[in-house]
């Protein structure tokens, strides 16, 4: 009798085990569209006040806003734009791929549409989900960022930068779409230079913002899904209609 | 000289009033869509517990659940649906449409796609602006809210309902969008029905949800452009992609 019981369970075991590989097969078959899993990156280090001085510069009319000393020593010269890092570097535009990809482990992947597939979505804020993503000859970087804005009460914001100059950045329009139980929702805008802050931009809330509960709605076992596309930018022909 | 200075003013004056005639007439003339400007209802009768017995009827799987009155008289019943309104009226669904009408002044719009117009954005929560909607044969309400769901941080919450029962709403879907300022965000779903409470889809946030910041900058002079489409829905063949 025992050995039936325990048939049974074998069987049951591998028919969980089959849905289970159905199920990964299912995430990362994605028609032709490349599905990237973004672990996590939570930081002790976290510095709120880092784009205070930047801040004041950009009011200033100054530019790149984000530094971190409060001298600005070229404006060629790129603070480390990881978030969530009080990383001391700073250089140049062009190598500020290569020190993500290098000190900060920050994975680059290609193709013109996306789905970034943010894990352990439960995680306490701050968390942030980080991935560059190279493109029409250029390089940007998604930043998906769990924080309390308002305390007890942990949002989703979503955006986009460009490594590249404000000018350059113009001349895109990125979009990111949220797909499930019958819920759909899409965001498009030009991305933010990395010249920019990108805590500045999430404070200001010019990005996709998303509460805990559609958040909720949205993932997929506890990972959500965010399909990523890039285009350059026209102008948007209903605006004027509307 | 002052006759010239007076001259030169009414000139001015002229110009203005030209410039502020067009910028009305292109708000208007909106590509055959339909623009309806929708005023703000601020009432002082708002009752936040009113769901609280829907809510419980719900969980036991009860319909209708949104009922002032702890009794459910007749399943075919249904309470005054419009928000921020302590309206003791309740009626069969047929006759929802007449009453939200005639005694609430609600407006009701034909067309598969029209825009709603909603002013004075700037009005302290809570505020609902409200409009219903006829197209493919039903009647549907459409609902934004400003409304404070942590303390002293408004959000704006936008959601349509179908008068009419779930399997009913079951069959549509329906698309929100907003498009200024080189930003586009989209939400679409199904509607829920009327049976189910507008303040218990407001405080789930199964809606469309903008920040104040984010409301800004969709705005136009204090008023929020808001394009509604409804179609008969089909499975989002995208989602099987993701």
């Amino acid at each position: 009798m025992l050995f039936f019981t325990q048939c049974f369970g074998a069987v049951l075991d591998l028919i969980h085990l089959r849905f289970q590989h159905y199920k990964a097969k299912r995430v990362f078959s994605a028609a032709g569209q490349l599905v990237c899993v973004v672990n996590p990156t939570h930081s002790l280090k976290y510095a709120p006040t880092r784009c205070t001085a930047a801040q004041a510069s950009t009011e200033q009319g100054m530019l790149p806003p984000c530094h971190h000393h409060e001298e600005v020593h070229d404006p060629q010269l790129v603070p480390c734009t990881c978030p969530l890092f009080s990383c001391p570097w700073e250089g140049h535009l062009e190598v500020v791929v290569s020190h993500l990809r290098q000190t900060h482990r920050i994975n680059i992947l290609q193709g013109a549409e996306i789905v970034f597939l943010a894990t352990d979505m439960h995680l306490p804020a701050p968390t942030d989900w980080i991935i560059m993503h190279s493109c029409l000859g250029h390089q940007f970087l998604l930043v998906l960022r769990k924080q309390e804005k308002y305390e007890g009460h942990p949002q989703f914001f979503a955006t986009m930068m460009l490594i590249g100059t404000p000018s350059q950045a113009n001349n895109f329009t990125y979009r990111l779409e949220l797909n499930r139980n019958q819920r759909r929702l899409k965001w498009e805008a030009t991305p933010r230079s990395i010249l920019e802050c990108v805590d500045s931009v999430i404070s200001d809330g010019d990005c996709l913002v998303l509460n805990t509960s559609l958040a909720q709605l949205f993932s997929d076992n506890g990972s959500l899904a965010i399909g990523i596309a890039i285009t350059t930018s026209k102008v948007h022909s209903s605006e004027a209609e509307m």
